[in-house]
């Protein structure tokens, strides 16, 4: 079996078709043209692969595994009570891992091995990525993969669930336009991270369409967390000309701000408007409760994971994308100016 | 095997023991004394029962189940991430699942089914229950369990991690009391949940010792929630003579308590004091920084997890209940009346 882990793709290569389309001849999925197929079987053939439902021993043990980047924040936490709640009623069980050791955006190396040792039925991957060779590994057991907010650029090929993270962006910073600010800043989530390059992204479109320059140090690098909120929202207030709002890229972050601006006696909205990301409970039970843009956490998990089932059952996904939209929830951090 | 199943109990009976007693001849456990092995043992062969050892097709498939009687709070994201970093380390993964339906506080009847057919190696409960017929199938199949915070008495011989919520209930009215607070009330978890109770007795024991009557209506019953801390917190500024410091049996719903003084205009704590429990990162994060009795969840979850590997290795335990400290963390929601 090792000598033939790397293949899929000297196959694919071989064939001049791509790796996914060499892993739906393997897995018997139907949108493959006929002579596509009849020329990937005979290379399958010819290295000794058989199809999924011969390799594996029995249907799976009922199992997803759900991997997340880390399992501190509550948003995890909605993101496994979206998921158990759907696996429950499909019959299903869920394993809750977390990316460990230094490169936390992959599962580490062991992960594979276990994945086939518990008949694993499929993996949902939360702001994390597969290696090229991890993704192989999978094809080869005919295990189909999910991502919810991907880490980086997923492969073609493989679904993924998001939110509209740019449409998001934009109407955070129009709502902060809208109520006259103009010194608007933002705190950004890891900068490797799609989801928050769009918020950005989005901040930057609104700001460009409306005619504003962005001053030097008013987009500060974040990662999601509380105590980086409460680190660049600091770091805003000491600027020369500090703003007199910010989107910060989640609520964490958002609260971490609001702790800075308590520390220095300053108050939400009256001396700073903030809006977050996210709509955790948080949101609403902050004080003042903040206004956000609601990231539908459950619903992306249940709709994740019931495409994950459809994979399971040897079915087609007709999307590879979902994005569910994120509307603005306008509570009390945010005033005119 | 259904008819064998309800008999473990009638065993017991019969053999003069206990069902742990039975249980450990069962799986071959050595704390038995010779004479009382071979009577259970006897009827044991009777009645068609073999050895954990030789029942089990394998060793298990590296899987520990994790039940909580919710998904949705902070709080059990931090004994998911306790498990998960302890399980982890030891090469096992962990099935994360709700207690679903009407009986909240006990997993649902295919759940014995299914952890045998994932073969899983030791459950470990939160805030949750078996039934007496759950128990004996677990005892049967040889897999062990674990209670954090039982929700009700735990029956004799399975182990169990708390926290010394009762010590944590006196010390957070102590703290009241030193800042010269008389009139103080307190909002309880479920009622049935030792746990909670215990918070309570606490309280009512730190009131006593200081020679103060609690008044009517000064003992609520909460939930753990903040909509239960804000319903509560608002029928107490509502009694015709309404505390001065409020002891939250929680920090969510220490959390809702703020957000019903906030809608009133009463200030933290110059209004009134709020002291928690648990000490969440909201806590740390809340605006004031909220004054709480820690519960080490993570230390708890890693502690019972450890247990419950020890007991998959067919090794005994020392005791059958640990409790971990709970130090109170004075911060800036209490203050001298």
């Amino acid at each position: 079996m090792p000598t033939q882990r790397a293949t899929l793709s000297e196959i694919a290569t071989a064939a001049g078709v791509s790796i996914p389309t060499v892993s739906k001849v393997l897995n018997g999925r139907p949108d493959v043209a006929p002579a596509t197929r009849q020329r990937v079987q005979a290379l399958l053939d010819r290295r000794g692969y058989t199809a999924r439902r011969a390799v594996r021993p029995s249907d799976g043990a009922g199992l997803i595994d759900l991997v997340l980047r880390d399992l501190g924040s509550p948003w995890a936490m909605q993101i496994i009570d979206g998921v158990e709640e759907h696996a429950f009623r499909a019959g299903m069980a869920v394993v809750v891992s977390a990316v460990h050791g230094r490169h936390r955006s992959r599962p580490d190396r062991q992960w594979i091995e276990q994945l086939s040792a518990r008949r694993c039925d499929g993996v949902l991957l939360v702001l994390s990525d597969l290696s090229d060779s991890q993704q192989e590994q999978l094809d080869e057991l005919g295990i189909p993969v999910v991502i919810i907010d991907p880490a980086g650029q997923p492969r073609p090929g493989i679904p993924s669930v998001g939110a509209t993270n740019w449409a998001g962006g934009v109407a955070a910073t129009e709502h902060l336009l809208e109520l006259g600010h103009e010194r608007i800043a933002v705190i950004s989530g890891p900068g490797e991270v799609p989801c928050s390059r769009a918020r950005v992204d989005g901040y930057r479109a609104a700001m460009n369409a409306a005619g504003h320059k962005i001053p030097p140090g008013y987009v500060r690098a974040g990662d999601f967390t509380a105590p980086a909120g409460y680190r660049e929202t600091n770091a805003l207030i000491d600027l020369p000309d500090p703003p007199t709002a910010i989107f910060a890229c989640s609520d964490e972050m958002a609260l971490g701000a609001y702790e800075a601006l308590y520390e220095r006696g300053l108050r939400v909205p009256h001396d700073l408007s903030i809006v977050g990301f996210d709509d955790l409970d948080a949101a609403r039970w902050s004080i003042p409760p903040l206004t956000t843009v609601r990231q539908p956490l459950t619903e992306m998990a249940s709709m994740a994971t019931r495409m994950l089932r459809t994979l399971i059952d040897g079915e087609e996904l007709g999307g590879e994308r979902i994005e569910l939209a994120t509307p603005l929830v306008i509570r009390d951090s945010t005033r005119a100016i």
